[in-house]
């Protein structure tokens, strides 16, 4: 079986666009000579559409999209994934307009669509719908009833979609028992560090199991806080690694998976993948939503450094520009760091000096700030000058805050957490300097290794106020990942005020969380859309 | 039979202090001779507590606070929402970190505890789970297997769970044809317009086609974006409405449905509702986040004079500072009317001249800003000086946008959106317009009647910017709260120029929604946690 793996980066709800990508493929695997080709989860209208999904309109494109991905099936085999309408969901809620708003009446099926040589063969929809982290497909789509095999260029086949192959009892071994060859999950499945070798692993086992050949088909690209790392993959009925495609690589690779020799699986380096991972966040962001250039604040801290070499990678360095806006208590040191940053990064660079307007916004009110005001006041200066900026040359401003200071708070809401886009949102302190260490000399390695500080009254020292943040790390990955309650903090020894204080930072800075730009998920549980958290609430752990 | 109706106004989250006011109702019913006493759904923790519930620690102290109403209950009858957890959800997503993140392996219901004389008497699960708008319980809960009638005070009782009595076909049938008597639903039913008289429309329909006494127990008070409004009822088995709690009213209300007399509806004005709801969630903001004081940028319009209006009647006119940003574009009239309001609120007002800081922050760039960017630049150190004087206070800012504009876009992130909270965000302008109306003399006329400006250049008017607000709010009800696509607003008869026009502010605007405080949803469809849209994506409708 000489297959085509369509690992697709569709723009949401860009279904024209879309539809034109997947009928190139098409052609493109028919002329190398493929008997299949297969495309990701929604690939028409790109995961995901979330309520887009109750407008008629949109659902009626995507119904012709369909048509045409049929038209254009002859002479080869498709298997793509789609949406379909019908029925009723039961029971209906009839009396409540926000309901009937939200499309409730209709059921949607989230499928995988099989056509071949202008005909549909069958329609799949996925068993499984996740409703967890950035998941709400119950909102929007209805489970399937049962799995069925069909028959696709002689050779008997199951689909199933993303969340089928990741529960126990899910539809693969049903399928292999109505006597499926091959067995497809066409997925949309987000990236996170480990996720691709957990995906490897389930594969291998489901093939082995049930003596299939598992395909396995993922998309790229990023789409507001999810990035999806592709990394497709074909294993043989022994549970051996014959293909596996490149991560974060858009592409149609043709693969002849009984040919191909097992494989061992590609060393994959945690730093590496972020940084793809993030560099591709930022890049189509940007390229879809209609800009090319970027401004961040770079102070001379690690934070910065990171974000505007991500920057430059994914956008070139010509498109990023460096503004450096020290105040009169910023040192000479952070100065001449963040001129250094540029200067290695090749990104454009200019200083603002924001002293005066600090003291005039100052001497505007009856009483001048000082403390936590006076601090802010300064952050937020310099977020009105950036989005100043951004305004006057058409540029996103990428906010530079990492998950550490995110998780308890210590950020100025409006000031350093202006921007776009929030690209080391969910990197620890920890995962920020293993980053900026991997970018090497890119990085001066005075910044790499000073003392984090924001700067916002002399001598500052992060760690004055907050706990190191190896310590508050480990915290913090107990409290957001694993949702540690304060008895299991203590019982792992942690000392009870430091819990305390972090606990209560945590509770304090939901309203900031909630005003913050889209962070890049690369965590089990970022801050975002996969997290829904009271802002308002009297628990304390 | 006598019943303790308890409307109560619990805090998501706080338990011990939820549990004390669950306690002293039943203490309180007890002593004014009740058989039995209802609380509303998730009545322990408050709903909804969201992600909570993957804590354990906070599941084991909902459990003890669970163990504490059963013992209260000696000689009486309770029924209380709560929360149990057993079994494991099948089939679990085994290998997933994020899922097991979320609890997903351990199943959830989200019930109703009946009680009496300190013994459980039963346990009903919710059987229809809402994942739509800013319902998203199928992440959280599993539904029930089925309906039971208990007996309870000598009475056969049904009971059901909000969403439940809105579904065709839903359990108060079954629990009828079952021999209930009394069917009670507990309900946490967030405010809109017009919802009132939906659920007692449908309370009389389920009473009178199945011949038994219907008890609706809503809660109240606000959480975040939504606000809850209570509005408890009683049908007899004819239809009839015996009884009326009040809306937007905390109480334990003591009734004898069979030995009232049939009521008629209580007449509800939508604008009196409104002011009422908005200055619940106001209050309720402010005093469980613990905060006092508020302050409001007051341009002199419409928009901040209804924001202030309600945040006096919520805080007292004393914890409310109107602040008053004149540049130098601001006109006298501006100025004038913007001191009047205040006055008139009786609420502090002090003035900030802002146009040297603006012009400092100019010159600061090396290109002074013009256009879009000076606009900007003059809404954001409105922005920056109103949260100085916030962190100066330990006061919350109150954001003055309202939804036609917040759709369209039209409003300067970080600038007038900054805020806590943005109690007009889901009130159209011409909704805007009929609350300043209702409060009358307390906002002076030529507030109420002057043409919208945003005053960021001179001589502005928002409709040299937007279509005419009544043309507008009309297309975008059917935009935003109908799904409509660009052809049904054609087919309406609407000018494809101004459709296409609003199209794409509406599309290219998203982004900045998703930084905005939480808006008070007071619609069917409110932007914020009930609204879950891609900001990057290809649909223009």
């Amino acid at each position: 079986m000489r297959l085509g793996i369509a690992q697709t980066n569709p723009t949401v709800g860009d279904i024209d666009h879309n539809l034109a990508g997947i009928l190139a493929r098409i052609a493109e695997a028919r002329s190398a000579g493929c008997e299949a080709v297969i495309f990701p989860e929604l690939a028409l209208c790109g995961y995901s559409p979330h309520d887009l999904l109750w407008s008629r309109g949109f659902i009626a494109r995507l119904q012709a999209g369909q048509e045409a991905i049929r038209e254009a099936s002859a002479e080869i085999g498709v298997i793509v994934g789609g949406v379909i309408v019908g029925g009723r969901r039961a029971p209906a809620n009839l009396w409540d307009p926000s309901s009937v708003a939200d499309g409730a009446g209709e059921k949607r099926h989230n499928v995988a669509l099989l056509f071949a040589d202008r005909e549909t063969v069958g329609a799949q929809p996925k068993l499984h719908l996740p409703s967890f982290d950035v998941f709400c497909e119950e909102r929007h789509f209805s489970p399937g009833a049962g799995s069925e095999v069909f028959r696709l260029c002689g050779v008997r086949v199951g689909v199933n979609l993303c969340e089928d192959m990741w529960v126990e009892d899910g539809p693969t071994g049903v399928q292999a028992g109505l006597g499926a060859e091959w067995v497809v999950n066409i997925s949309s499945s987000p990236f996170f560090l480990g996720k691709a070798a957990l995906r490897r692993r389930i594969g291998a086992r489901l093939a082995g199991e049930h003596r299939i050949w598992f395909v396995y088909v993922n998309r790229v690209g990023g789409q507001d806080d999810v990035v999806y790392d592709g990394g497709s993959f074909v294993c043989d009925p022994e549970g051996n690694l014959r293909f596996q495609a490149p991560y974060f690589e858009e592409g149609l690779f043709v693969v002849e998976p009984e040919s191909s020799r097992a494989t061992a699986p590609p060393e994959e380096r945690d730093t590496d993948l972020l940084r793809r991972g993030l560099v591709m966040a930022i890049g189509d962001y940007f390229r879809r939503n209609g800009f090319s250039q970027a401004l961040i604040g770079l102070s001379g801290g690690i934070d910065s450094a990171v974000v505007a070499a991500l920057a430059a990678e994914a956008l070139g360095s010509d498109a990023v520009n460096g503004v450096s806006m020290p105040s009169r208590i910023t040192t000479k040191e952070s100065r001449d760091d963040a001129h250094e940053v540029a200067s290695r990064l090749g990104i454009g660079w200019e200083e603002i000096e924001i002293g005066e307007a600090i003291e005039t916004l100052s001497d505007s009110l009856s009483t001048p700030p000082d403390g936590i005001a006076a601090e802010n006041l300064q952050a937020r200066t310099r977020g009105v000058l950036l989005m100043t900026l951004a305004n006057q040359r058409s540029a996103m401003v990428l906010a530079t805050g990492n998950k550490s200071e995110i998780a308890v708070g210590y950020n100025t809401l409006y000031g350093d957490t202006v921007g776009a886009l929030a690209p080391i949102g969910d990197l620890y302190k920890r995962d920020v300097v293993r980053l900026a260490e991997a970018y090497g000399e890119r990085i001066p390695e005075r910044v790499r290794h000073k003392p984090p500080t924001a700067e916002l009254r002399p001598g500052q020292r992060d760690e004055d106020d907050l706990p190191p943040y190896d310590l508050l790390d480990r915290i913090l990955e107990r409290l957001v990942e694993r949702q540690a309650s304060r008895s299991d903090l203590l019982a792992e020894g942690f000392e009870a005020s430091v819990v305390d204080d972090v606990l209560s930072r945590y509770a304090r800075s939901e309203y900031k969380r909630r005003q913050l730009p889209p962070t890049v998920k690369v965590t089990p549980k970022a801050f975002g859309s996969g997290r829904r958290m009271p802002i308002t609430h009297g628990y304390r752990g």
